[in-house]
């Protein structure tokens, strides 16, 4: 099982539900017989507390420097809201270092940071579907998949995917029951109050108004 | 727009997701025409970090005693791994000012913090139906429903439910419009991967199995 060894990468204007979906769905595999043993590690640049876009503050428990993914890591890397300059402690550190973790999971627009740090060169991935067209710029291949394998690199689509992620990458890694079980655990019955999740399917002009406001 | 003054209760051992599915639908909120003026505020008994469940370790802002919920605000309660001794200052505090709230929000367990502090007495709830049993000692009516609206209390199911209840939320408050377009931000869009994410859809040997390694 080697969900074990979780580090994630936070930054300041991160979004919160990025990183929980994931790792509720990963922490829950303690409740099977005993301890998985899940191990999570935090690491921001600087080591300093983040403030979450939602205003949330999480404290790492690390500076990106101390903390090389050992082999066997997996390393998930929330989206944010989305400005053209990234922090570049951030992608620098992901550029040096991040091919050594095991496998690298991006949701939103977490996608474009792998990217930028150039991970992704000649890869599939997911993002949030309204910045997709922000991948090719850095070599990345965009597709509207919400959930994308391509070796060692799962990214998913907007904020919330990363709880499909995080259940598809455990029925790869554990088998389907465990996944299941981790859903009702989880309890995942979606019931969405509208069917306007994605730009294809929300009314057109809401989808023209959130670009309008979009950061470039 | 009574979602600007959030004030989100942390504990020890609560789900991540049970918070930021909601809040992070409350503060993309701030996208439409500038700012919403939302403001968040975060407390934790005795006012020391909280180390959730999957591990993260969020700060709050303060402890309830020095922040009593102002009129006009919302109060998010987690749930978490579910103990019969819930944190005494936190269920002494939502006894004593809980009610001083506009409106009270519960995920999954949280409900039955809610519902051991005496504030849903006679009133329907929704909680995690792995331990929805549990609500009537408490002398609330328990439902199998996602989201249950009664009163100022706002409750949902299972730990991701909490999307379906912030999105429900903001309907209610800022029009289906609003809803929608926070849905389209935060491309909520579910594809999970089975349809095992109540006990009503699970395999049953999967439901029996997880009652039993579930707490007393």
């Amino acid at each position: 099982m080697s969900l074990r060894n979780v580090l994630v990468v936070l930054y300041d204007g991160m979004q919160s539900l990025d990183v929980t979906g994931p790792v509720e769905t990963f922490a829950a595999l303690d409740h099977f017989g005993g301890r998985s043993g899940y191990r999570i590690r935090t690491v921001s640049p600087g080591g300093t507390p983040v403030r979450t876009h939602s205003g949330l503050t999480l404290v790492p428990d690390g500076d990106p420097e101390g903390a090389r993914p050992a082999p066997g890591t997996t390393l998930p890397v929330p989206g944010g809201r989305y400005t053209a300059d990234f922090e570049p402690r951030l992608t620098d550190w992901l550029r040096a270092h991040g091919s050594g973790a095991e496998r690298l999971v991006a949701v939103c627009t977490g996608a474009l940071l792998l990217a930028a740090a150039g991970l992704l060169d000649g890869r599939r991935a997911a993002s949030h579907r309204m910045f997709l067209d922000r991948l090719p710029a850095f070599g990345a291949e965009p597709t509207g998949e919400r959930v994308v394998f391509d070796g060692k690199y799962v990214t998913a689509a907007g904020v919330s995917s990363g709880i499909d992620m995080g259940l598809a990458l455990l029925g790869r890694i554990a088998g389907d029951e465990v996944a299941q079980t981790v859903q009702l655990m989880t309890e995942y019955d979606p019931r969405p109050p509208s069917d306007a999740g994605s730009p294809d399917k929300a009314p057109a002009d809401l989808v023209a108004r959130l670009r309008a406001v979009s950061p470039p």
